[in-house]
């Protein structure tokens, strides 16, 4: 029989239907030929390109720069000219809009073309990591945006064109519904329990020792255990904080180890799988709140989300995170 | 500057970023090659391979059958053994999970392997719905199935894999948070302004005729205000009803009306693009309630869902739906 679990953080439940599970090796995706060139003439990310992309926000590395910072070429939403709160909403008859005010940066990972965030050394990573933090804490000072995320598309499924290494960050003028949610989820378990449920779950997972995947001083990684799907990863902190602009740099430098870990993992063992990542945090107007706790969740794109999970929010996973924790804990780099 | 709307139904915020917009012929997909045979040997939901399929729990047409109704090979859920509440609830260390009781059938729509939802012929189109209700009505009686959804998934990219037309249907023993939320939604609409948000959506649209795709004397299709795609359509009964189970046989030649040719009309623009289609209805317990109001979602899957819409819950959608409307409704049938 399968089995139905809940996300203790949301509520959420997921339905395990084992009879269904593959192999790490039945996962493998046709992959487009990667252009395996440092250098790509027309790629805008690349080194000796930077005229192709709009005015740099950011640069870390000088004068020969590691990391540059730019506003998306096609943004989603327009800078705010403001930074006290402007946006003005509209009724149409009867619905509500507002002004599409907000950021759409690109986070170039690197100058080199073919570069990989699972190959690269890890003072590169730490100042992805690095560049991630500034500009959420630049931007946080904007009233205008409510709610900021970052993420990351690796591959074609996961929704990217562009092959340089890259992340992206959204600024948004409102806090969307899935999120307030979820902060509101953890304030009643908070309510309830006297504590944040993200703390709890770090302990009990320490305890229970099954799902982990990586483990260091300052954060764990592990597979949670109502995963929305195969090999989905958690990587939470262990220190309680709401907000990731609380991090600061000894967090930034143990949040590039543990990341950089799991995902050479999830290369190793799945064949550079296609994946989003995204930083979930609470709302930086939430920071120092005693019941929301930032994480990154990883979501290799192995699966496809079809007519019953966009009409319920629900999902069918196939293999158990038990199962996902000990095919990537025995993950050796090879 | 882009736009956010705002879905008057369920709260939620699309972003339209509108620099970006395709016409019609941009979306035209790869496409695996179809099985473009009445018969294939080893498929099993053609007519002469019944014995390839569990044993069937509906037939329409004798002795020549049109639609089959069988229990999914491959279920996610266990039927049930009995009728009246039984699933039982686990508590292991922290977390909470719950036996994978429900159903999941496959609703076989044609005996035809290359037939096609938007080349049917209307009576077939009929039998199709007239199932789906029949299901929906047998399976609301057993206290088990708190919520059934029944879904179409064609093509690859909206994760179907057999080629042969069906559609399934998925009987959960609880009612999700996402669903729960849009139920929330609809009540407190009704508790302010004491009527069902979808019939004043109704109203408005056909006030405004700017969205309106099709329409019949019971049924409407419109491109939604804050559509989370391009080409998502919405289909609805003009007439109040929260629960899939009270559309009656009038209204079930209706929907099979409506819904083909919404179809047609994105096959034609779109050249035949892979989509998902769900019935969205209250739970059976609600049947009666006067809040919510039962309705087909077509979601064309043209575009992926990357790491902003994973982590925040929120579309950036790239065309308007006003757009949608003014070419489906401009589409005539090849």
């Amino acid at each position: 029989m399968s089995i139905i679990r809940q996300d203790i953080a949301t509520r959420d439940w997921t339905i395990f239907a084992l009879e269904r599970a593959k192999r790490p090796q039945d996962y493998k995706q046709e992959k487009k030929i990667r252009n395996n060139q440092a250098y790509v003439e027309d790629c805008p990310f690349c080194k000796g390109n930077e005229h192709m992309t709009p005015e740099q926000r950011l640069v870390i590395g000088d004068p020969d720069w590691k990391v540059r910072v730019v506003p998306n070429k096609f943004a989603a939403l327009t800078t705010s000219k403001q930074t006290s709160y402007s946006v003005q909403r509209h009724k149409t008859g009867l619905y509500l809009s507002m002004d599409g005010i907000g950021e759409h940066e690109v986070l170039i990972e690197s100058p080199v073309h073919n570069q990989h965030l699972a190959t690269m050394d890890q003072a590169e990573m730490e100042k992805v990591i690095q560049a991630y933090q500034q500009r959420f804490s630049v931007l946080s000072k904007n009233e205008n945006y409510q709610l900021i995320i970052i993420f990351r598309n690796h591959g074609s499924r996961a929704g990217t064109s562009l092959e340089h290494p890259h992340s992206q960050l959204i600024a948004t003028p409102f806090v969307p519904g899935y999120i307030r949610n979820r902060l509101q989820e953890a304030q009643r378990y908070f309510d309830d329990m006297g504590c944040c449920v993200y703390c709890d779950m770090i302990e009990y997972e320490i305890q229970a020792n099954k799902r982990i995947i990586e483990q260091t001083q300052d954060f764990i990684a592990f597979a949670p255990y109502a995963s929305v799907s195969p090999y989905n990863i958690m990587v939470l902190p262990k220190r309680h904080q709401s907000c990731f602009i609380q991090a600061g740099d000894d967090l930034q430098r143990g949040l590039a180890t543990i990341l950089k870990k799991c995902l050479i993992k999830l290369h190793d063992a799945l064949m550079d799988p296609d994946y989003n990542y995204v930083i979930d945090s609470a709302p930086v107007d939430k920071a120092g709140e005693k019941h929301y706790h930032w994480h990154v969740e990883i979501l290799p794109r192995l699966t496809t989300r079809a007519g019953f999970e966009l009409g319920s929010g629900m999902y069918i996973n196939t293999i158990l995170p038990e199962e996902c924790a000990r095919i990537l804990s025995n993950t050796q780099k090879s």
